[in-house]
């Protein structure tokens, strides 16, 4: 019997068409909406037994494409599953169902003193089990990791509904392959995830926040060495490029940088702990650091609004972009000694490929974000010329030691870039896993793969 | 043409029979020590086309006999194949090989500076593609994590010799199928692991010792989830109970924890950062937790010597109750909150089937190792009764939403009781999954599925 939470209007198809990525749509055949563990069972079992391809959906904030339902078939909406089941304040650790929203987490455990570290800049729209499909990271990422390494254990169900329950409640387990760890990135290409428990960390007292000005983009990104060099572990280091606090500000209609014009980069650092002195005495090392690394200005925000100021700048920086016009975004991730000439290769290739690029990221970790704008680029250019330009910023990626997905994932629109990342035989066993997971292809179909 | 790094002569085979898994003995038909890459490619091509069974070992110190060649084959130890290629200041990362010795790779980086927290007790015979083999943890993992959480990429052979790359040189990445968390864990039973690009972090400037005695073994570990709730992530919260204390200084031959006797259990907990101030308000408050928990007596380490002292203890326990005899050591992890009815559940367990227990572990991340003595039990006992007093223990830790092992991994003598942690269908897909990497089975069988 078909499941009664499946839609098939053209209204709620329409909506569930796209995601974040470029201005791309494919409308589902039907869209399902589980309210709970059974019926998102019942809706995988049935569509097995039909052939129907399904596509897991998140929060829908997704820049690769993620879950787009390229072959038709059957998006499955989380966002009914979106209970947070339990919060373990003694062993800190909570279960919450895969359509939580980040931010929503995030503000629970807060209440109870903990922190849920992973916060990507769509932390308000997207969700937990989004998060995990592709390892989302966000801007704490250097000194707290990952997603995946929050993640001690999943529910998740086989494309036949069969479920499958990986890891624990505990901090360690070496008990088996790690499957949860095999999930976290997997984008929805190898098992739906119901349920995830996320390990907690108690959350720090105090936080300061500073702003670095320099004179270019590269010598903020060649800066971001000399600061951990002072052997101390910021929270973040975000950078911008000018143009992209302009499209910012653009934005939000305010001017939130001082100067934003006459400077060419900026560095957001942010330090957390529980002792004030401490950290205040790591803001000076720091500032000390980044001006002997040609820093031209640093502010310190004093208060908790000037802080959200400065924040409100950086995490709106994605959507800024993109209500912009059409771009593409590419997710590179490097070595951070290679962050300067990474962003050289970017305008090099925009001045010989014609385009005009606009970059920031949370280079602590290496993770740039490069957007490509179509402004007037002609369908030629944009559809033939532009991948080419793409290929040869992964080879230099790749060449260099880096990854070309940080934390947005391969998707549909990356998936033609993984030979260059991968031997043909590595990339035949990753699908053969694939295999084992989802026999009949139906999970998911046209992603990651090229 | 055979591999000129094969040994076949009986004293060398003899060496290469056991770990410090029980008292398991098995002879392997060769032993192979290649001291490149090349060689390890050539070797394991070499065993694949004439079906002979690969164990890797690494320094042969597993508890779960991982390494041991059940079914004969060739052994081929990566203890040659141990130089630190490289160490990235700038980019916090080590390029090591497999046989790199776990201390000398701590002991390398820190002299410039830099922290590669794993550490497991046997930190000065283990390797690093030992420690990947089984996700080794160690003391620290409560604030740092295990050892999954510090390999960036893997450079690994499947069993016919071809090249397996994983992961990329940054901290971040999402591209593709996490390969490289696949292999960490899955024991050797996968691929072959050559080498590993490891993340490191600041060495912290300044640590700080405390010792705590409870009247109990249990209200020891009762006290470790009152000690977090300070909001404080210690480096390192260590339980012994008095009879492990016992058997540590016997087998140092000096008394080294004060009034062991007249205490039951301790708990050693360290603190780490670079802020002295900061730490040490942080032992006030940790020693005031503690002690409302039920600690009679703390003592603080004053002098490197002194924190030593403490440690010296600690580390040795694992050594100290192998040489008194046979025994079988269970490496379970549970929630914290767990521990003290999991401890009351061992002593029971003793009681009902005769046999003694030694308890200690890094009960700040839920990893409670159980060392039943053989002592006098008699043959039937020990294999046929005892093993039943573990699956009971096995159930019950499962039920509490742990895991059977934390660190030491499943191997050989712990596989049998893989059915309580997994449905048949879930240890169905592992071994579909290995079949993907090993479809001729002759990496390390036997090992992990029951």
């Amino acid at each position: 019997m078909k499941p009664s939470c499946v839609e098939f209007s053209l209204e709620v198809r329409e909506k569930y068409s796209h995601d974040w990525t470029e201005d791309l749509r494919f409308i589902p055949d039907a869209v399902a909406l589980p309210t709970s563990s059974a019926e998102l069972q019942a809706v995988l079992a049935y569509a097995y037994e039909r052939g129907i391809p399904i596509i897991p959906a998140g929060g829908r904030t997704g820049l690769s494409g993620g879950m787009l339902p390229v072959f038709g078939g059957w998006v499955i909406s989380m966002e009914k599953l979106n209970r947070i089941l339990h919060i373990d304040t003694a062993n800190l650790f909570a279960v919450v169902e895969a359509g939580v929203i980040t931010q929503e987490l995030q503000e629970a455990v807060e209440r109870y003193g903990l922190l849920y570290p992973p916060d990507p800049s769509s932390r308000g729209s997207c969700t937990i089990g989004g998060n995990i499909a592709h390892n989302a990271g966000g801007v704490r990422a250097v000194k707290y990791g990952t997603t995946r390494e929050y993640v001690l254990g999943l529910e998740a169900f086989l494309p036949d509904g069969r479920p499958l329950k990986t890891g624990s409640t505990t901090l360690k387990n070496s008990t088996g392959y790690n499957l949860t760890q095999l999930l976290v990135g997997s984008e929805g290409t190898l098992a739906v995830i119901y349920s995830a428990t996320l390990k907690l960390l108690p959350h720090p007292r105090h936080v300061r926040t500073l702003l670095f000005g320099f004179p270019d983009a590269v010598s903020a990104v060649e800066a971001v060495v000399e600061v951990l060099q002072s052997g101390i572990l910021p929270s973040a280091i975000e950078f911008m490029e000018r143009e992209a606090v302009l499209f910012g500000e653009a934005y939000l209609g305010e001017k939130l940088y001082p100067q934003a014009e006459a400077l060419g980069g900026f560095l957001l650092v942010e330090v957390d702990g529980n002792h004030v002195e401490a950290l205040e005495a790591d803001c000076v090392q720091i500032e000390e650091r980044a001006l002997a690394a040609g820093a031209k200005q640093s502010w310190y925000a004093q208060t908790t609004e000037e802080r959200d100021r400065l924040w409100r700048l950086r995490r709106c920086l994605g959507i800024a972009v993109k209500s912009s016009g059409p771009y593409k975004e590419e997710d590179t991730a490097v070595p951070r000694t290679v962050l300067p000439s990474l962003l050289q290769k970017v305008k090099t290739l925009g001045r010989s490929y014609g385009f005009r690029s606009v970059c920031y990221g949370h280079v602590g970790d290496g993770n740039l974000h490069i957007n490509i704008l179509r402004e007037g680029l002609p369908d030629t250019v944009w559809n033939k010329e532009i991948p080419k330009a793409i290929e040869e910023l992964f080879h230099f990626v790749v060449a260099h030691g880096g990854a070309l997905s940080g934390e947005h994932g391969i998707g549909w629109v990356q998936r033609r870039y993984m030979p260059i990342q991968f031997a043909e035989h590595e990339l035949l066993l990753m699908r053969q896993l694939k295999q084992v997971f989802d026999p009949k292809g139906l999970l998911n179909p046209g992603k990651i793969f090229p």
